[in-house]
């Protein structure tokens, strides 16, 4: 029957794990016209018999982050075209593999951008004027005075470093600009002269002239524990740092025993080496915020990523160029 | 002996009960050579005897916002002459009284203003963002995925209103425009036109077109009670309110009742109608967050609090002009 058979013309497109965004808005998240969601996570199968039973059919993935694209599974996709991932990083997909296979790449382009820099600046404003200690100092009935005060320390004339100068990177350099910080940056390259703030080729250095480091870097090779035990001693014991980029760009083993002695002042996290799981040790410390890697998580925000995933996978099956390509 | 009569001739500075400051700073927040501190709050003598034996020797007071300058107060020190607040506000000192007597009267100036303005930002993302949902989300275990997920919702072009565009009120809009947020105002006057904020006349208008309020302005016989039942009621089922000013400029009874039914959206709260009395009642509801009147409390503005304390007092007794006067 003709509805039939157009049906089964449709691009099939695989989701191995269900993304947040599809937890929060349900399978409209991306409801399309124009191509069939195979959702493995809610197969009976076991995985391996659910892709061997599919593997032809499949011509794209939706991959979040906690589903790697690797090679492994590549290799058993023979028509595998495309890969669109719903993070703005890219570093849970084997790009070497996609390349060499002509697989086009596509991320969640800048769409998070806003809401992970409004994230990184509110973990910053929590840290140091200890919004979530003080919170819970009222509701601990502390108020007036018992236990420690959690007096804050002044946002204004903060020298922030912020480590990686791209599409969050600038965001958050705005918006602490607005609070009357002083702003630094370190990235593979200096950036034009029109940017105004002082570029440091050294992390070391920029730590040791910082009062904050904010993690907004992609993970790759060179970025990989980047934030070591050396960079965290030059940031010392009244430096904060704020990480809503991978967990895997800090040293956390070496984070988290800084934070336990004293030797660096708090920390914002919102990513961890290990998701979900996070260092539980820290969770009695009064100067150190949680968020469960939802730097990016608004509605607003997953409804508009909703339209960069399902634009991108149908301009790929039109023949159009991709909206935010990577490969 | 010298030294002993020049100590006696020095001015004597009434505090009734420990400014905050104090408590975190020791003496040395008001320290001078050119005025004695006489501490009731360290006398074992009963407040009315301990005044009645110092009475006719004090002739200035330093008055945290717990320790109201009464007309009774005033009545029974005749030598009274400078009233000095660690606030800005100066709702808590009987103007009336005291320009009868011909006392003066200086508060902390704009010395709080920034840190004040950076915690209404820090409360109002922690209720949009859900920072402090999401720290207790993690610290609970329910990542992944137990319970209702802290999902957000987007800071930038949400629409904010601000109660007061004074010396706080406007450096909330200044930090709030730089997250794209669209910036509307209500005060007792029009600003100038190089204001670029829109001006509501009225605050019911205002609050029917704001996602949000931040409660900057005075308390006085105007603004108390001016966010009643008809202001939150437009404000509606999602608008969050951050108050940063002073408790009783809310009707508290009825935001209890409207956070509690879902009539409004959120809160972040740093000041209440009886401090230190908290609406407990508001505890377990997961968007609203509390401080303890510690919006102005960093150790840098702590400092320069002292500073300003001293600076007029020391002036006033040397016939010099006061720095931050009221009356």
């Amino acid at each position: 029957m003709a509805t039939s058979s157009s049906t089964e013309k449709l691009p099939r497109v695989l989701i191995v794990k269900r993304p947040d965004a599809m937890a929060v808005l349900g399978d409209g998240f991306v409801a399309s016209t124009k191509f069939e969601i195979l959702k493995a996570f809610e197969s009976p199968l076991p995985l391996p018999e659910f892709l061997a039973y599919h593997s032809d059919s499949i011509s794209a993935i939706i991959a979040p982050v906690a589903a790697p694209v690797t090679a492994d599974l590549i290799r058993i996709l023979p028509n595998l075209r495309l890969v669109v991932t719903t993070s703005a990083g890219v570093d849970h997909v084997d790009l070497v593999e996609c390349r060499r296979r002509g697989i086009s790449v596509a991320n969640a382009g800048s769409s998070f951008s806003e809401d992970v820099a409004d994230t990184a600046v509110g973990l910053l404003i929590d840290v140091f004027r200890r919004i979530s200690a003080a919170n819970r100092f009222v509701k601990q009935r502390f108020w007036p005075l018992k236990g420690d005060y959690p007096l804050g320390s002044k946002l204004g004339r903060k020298r922030i470093g912020i480590v990686g100068l791209g599409s969050i990177g600038s965001k958050v350099a705005t918006r602490l600009d607005a609070f009357g910080c002083q702003i630094s940056y370190s990235s593979r390259n200096r950036k034009p002269y029109d940017v105004p703030y002082h570029y440091y080729m050294d992390i070391e250095e920029m730590a040791a002239n910082s009062d904050a480091l904010i993690i907004c870097c992609e993970l790759n090779e060179k970025t990989l524990r980047l934030i070591n035990k050396d960079v965290l001693s030059a940031l010392g014991k009244r430096g904060v740092i704020v990480n809503v980029a991978r967990g895997a760009i800090i040293d956390e083993e070496e984070m988290v025993r800084c934070l336990r002695e004293g030797e660096i002042g708090g920390a914002g996290l919102d990513v961890f080496e290990d998701e979900p799981n996070v260092p539980k040790e820290l969770f009695e410390l009064d100067n150190v915020v949680f968020s469960p890697h939802s730097a990016f998580m608004t509605l607003e925000g997953l409804e508009e990523l909703g339209k960069v995933v399902v634009g991108n996978i149908e301009a790929f099956f039109s023949n159009k160029p991709l909206l935010t390509p990577v490969l």
